[in-house]
């Protein structure tokens, strides 16, 4: 048993909201345990000037952590004037794992910006975004279909991230901040309906981990992504 | 009346949620109309350089609009590596504002971060910021109060900010987005429960206003600033 | 009687040089008292991008102090290789006040910059750089007009700034630094000729002011910014 | 047989200078085919703020290409004046990489800096970094410990990093650069010398992979890494 | 004979006029002709973190030309946040030419900030500002013995700077703009009252030159330097 | 007989290395006794702003020292995200120096980009720079020669650099480090075949000095460049 009752193989409650705020074409607020994250998926016209001319479209991802989201304020990077290496590590992940499930040919000369805003942070942030900014960008497609702006779903899969890790020798799904903060393994996966990997990122924290101790880490994975992509199937039920 | 169906001297509707994240000392998520806010207060030992040693505390603001708080997506200020001037005039005006109403001298050598991070922008977000942060500020000076970090509550008053502007000639309290953007002559005022003045500062957006005009417009601002009180009032009542 | 032997409602000594350098459309070193700000105003073909083909032109402040125009010496923006907030409130209000008495759609795809360098501040100089500005910027137009750039005057109105606060309980017209440090309340306004109001900025230093403080201040700067309107059109007779 | 002649499960050819530099206190010029690393490890007294008192080393590193190390020229990073995201990653990557090799309790308040610039790029510079880098860092260790600066050998293990991909279709061992740019999987692995995983980050290029990809990757990258451990080794015999 | 009329080996007019701020230990504008540039020389206690505890000054300098200092208005620096490589290269010459006639270890733990910032500029702004803050220098360090914060006189001798070049195969003394901008041979010269070098700067702007022309060139400046210092030492006598 | 055995007239032993990276268009490692500097030119289409549709070409120069190039290690120029003033003086050196042999007119909208990055640094890295980036050049123009995109040779002198100084009140040819650290007077020259002068710049590091001794110095940098000109042309010779 977990210090939240949780067992090894259980993800913590989700909470996926819609239409969070009025103005994106894609809002999703995602609640999993403590951490809260905020995905916005705002289309442009235009695609930036490496791609120009090719009739296609670009997807990038912002990341971000509101100063207080944590449990020490961390200052702001507007105010440092510079990205961490950890935030620009994370939001590269992000546009990376979602670029892999739309077909950008199909998506014209737009630019697709997903912007996670980290609104507190218990562990997790990176897979949460990835899982929130999946429903956002169905729904921002989907409003492109109907106005007409796009002629096919360019979308490929579904898809959704978790962590794994070994915290105290145990293998652990899903991890909140105080677990990670221990683990001496910590692996982050991003997966497709049919249970195939995106992005496998996994890091020895403290000792170096076997190969026996990664197949043990990708089955809890696969698990966990298997069940929240059934919560984003849920949550995209109905207007 | 107005677009929104509210007369000159009425407010928009104000829900004011404390407690909304979890870690800081005092977190209040404002929404007057569609602008939403978190303002999130957090205590830490230390002051500045230029403080150190006269046990004096110190508080500093914050404020920054999420990337699509807005109708248009804005880039974010990190990406650029600088402050808008906007920023900087806003988070001078919040950090002015609170310290008027807080005896410093009380606070011992610590620092007071004020942070309004823009969820929705919907006009009126440093009024609003203002007045949600006074209430986040209230949690945070209880909070050291009952921990015994302080010995008596330096808060001097109530306080709270609205807009008033003219619009098509007319006097109007608590402009939304489509009125501000149409004002000649847009205000913040920044009052006492007395209705005394904290801060005023009005702009000629098209035309130069005349005295009997900025005199209607104190009007609407102490009453509306008189309301808002009220209603941190009712929402500081009970734990 | 005050420190320097004016009474309560008495500007200081006003000087206003113009064509101070060679190469400026409009070049005016103003002093009042011992601040001494060098304004001058730039005209340049073209506009920023967000204007770009809308037949209008475009006015931008810049301020700065040069390192040594303060009691100690303060550290060059450029070697911080970042503007402070209060440079960037400051050149805001000069942009924005000066805009407001000319007409833009009368000037063509060009760009007029003022800029207003500090040589030595004594208080009082984002004043005395829009009254010093002003009186360049009519030179710049009247240059245009000379070399038949322009057909027809785009300036609106004349107008000043001055400051006023209450020191020591009294309100008193153009403070300066000395003054301005011990005062509880400091204002700004900006004023046509007519007496009516470009931009009002009051702030509380020390306590909350009063609406019969707001109306003697407000009496002060009237009295102060005609008497500034005075001398600027004495100054713009003859070349 | 893959363009260069190789065979699937083959590494390129591997030439290990050591001190190549004469001020390091350790360097190494790794040469893996047509990519060239300069590794260059440096020692300082001290650590970063956040270690001080701890009695504990620091170890961080740096990684750049030089602006033609590729085969269009790329802009330096110091005039853009910011890191980009993937040499974040990469620096990243490798310091935390050797941080699981060392333990940095027997290193005192010591820095160790490692720097990998990039002479010449054709594929798997990152993993070419580390693998060189180790081979630095034994010789700087060495060279505290006949120093006397340290009392006992603080690095716990072998470890050697290594390219993977899938290629139409097939999984390759370290990828050269037209190799990688036509992957639809790339993985990179970071192991030690019993073929335990320090690190491992795999991306599907185009298309998700599957678990049975992910373990002929695996094979491959546990035989390369091992080979390049046996290189090291070599390297380091004799002084 | 020239375009001003003057003879090849004739200096510009020059003005020096001390005392021109307050503020500053030393305050000098110099006027060359069209050239303005004033030099505030500033004391403060401290100096720089590699000189700390050996009981030794420092003097450093900085440059700066006004925005409109020029014919077309050029950008501020502090706008770009970044120095150009011009400014930075004339700070660094400024600073090593007037660190060669003091001696630090006279002055303590002071540092000695050379201000120099060009209000008109109309060719030989760096010869100038060396030459007037070498005035300014003097005036500061005079306030300091006055003020029993020196022993001694820390200066060691006088010097002043010119500009030489060779302009339609003439070469000429004091170059004005339009000179410069026409030079195929553009010097820099800084000397002491013996006619030493303290720093020498010759470019081939069009064509490489000879040693014949380098003498001639050096006779010229070495005329210049002289006269320039009778003019300091005019301006110095009498407070 | 100086501390490594070379006369005072005596350069250091170099080597002079072509093609020594795959991609640039040219590509030199030059090395002077222990200093190390890989020079790569690289061709691009298209020229700056401010000289487009001149069909003219552009030539410009970065210059970098790599973290451990020195004794003590310094901070890369990009984590500080700014080039220090010695940086941008020696780039702005390279390029003028290299522009003064190549007539621009005959290049067409083409930029040469010329990068010198030091690998070690024992003394004179600037003139090292400068004397290899010459025969990169030369490859780099042979190059586009061969292919067409050049009609004749723009190339119009030999050229090379050299430092020399006075130590010990000795006048010395080619400084080490050791020597350059303890000059007290330091001349880099740059010079063509014919014995000219492209650039000459003199410092007085401790004592101002006497145009006898800048003779001596002349006679050292005519005779080194000489040399290192004989080197350059053996160098070329052959493919």
């Amino acid at each position: 048993m977990r210090k939240d009752g949780r067992n090894e193989a259980e993800l913590r409650e989700i909470e996926i909201t819609r239409n969070y705020t009025k103005y994106a074409e894609g809002s999703v607020l995602i609640e999993t345990g403590d951490t809260i994250v905020l995905c916005n998926v705002s289309i442009e016209d235009g695609v930036p000037y490496f791609l120009r001319g090719q009739n296609k479209g670009w997807l990038t991802a912002e990341y971000s952590l509101l100063p207080r989201a944590t449990q020490e304020r961390n200052i702001r990077e507007a105010a440092r004037r510079k990205l961490s290496g950890r935030t620009q590590e994370i939001q590269r992940l992000i546009g990376r794992s979602l670029r892999a499930v739309i077909d950008l040919n199909k998506v014209g000369e737009k630019t697709i910006w997903v912007d996670c805003d980290v609104l507190q942070a218990d562990g997790g942030t990176r897979t949460a975004s990835i899982t929130g900014a999946y429903v956002a960008l169905v729904d921002a497609i989907n409003y492109l279909l109907k106005e007409g702006q796009l002629k096919e779903n360019p979308l490929t899969d579904y898809m959704a991230a978790t962590s794994v890790g070994i915290v105290d020798g145990k293998p652990l799904l899903d991890l909140c901040y105080e677990e990670d903060s221990q683990a001496q393994v910590d692996m982050n996966m991003v997966m497709t309906e049919s249970g195939e990997i995106i992005e496998i990122q996994g890091t020895a924290e403290k000792y170096p981990f076997t190969r026996d101790e990664l197949n043990r880490l990708y089955d809890l994975a696969e698990k966990g992504t298997a069940e929240l992509i059934e919560m984003q199937k849920l949550a995209l039920v109905g207007e």
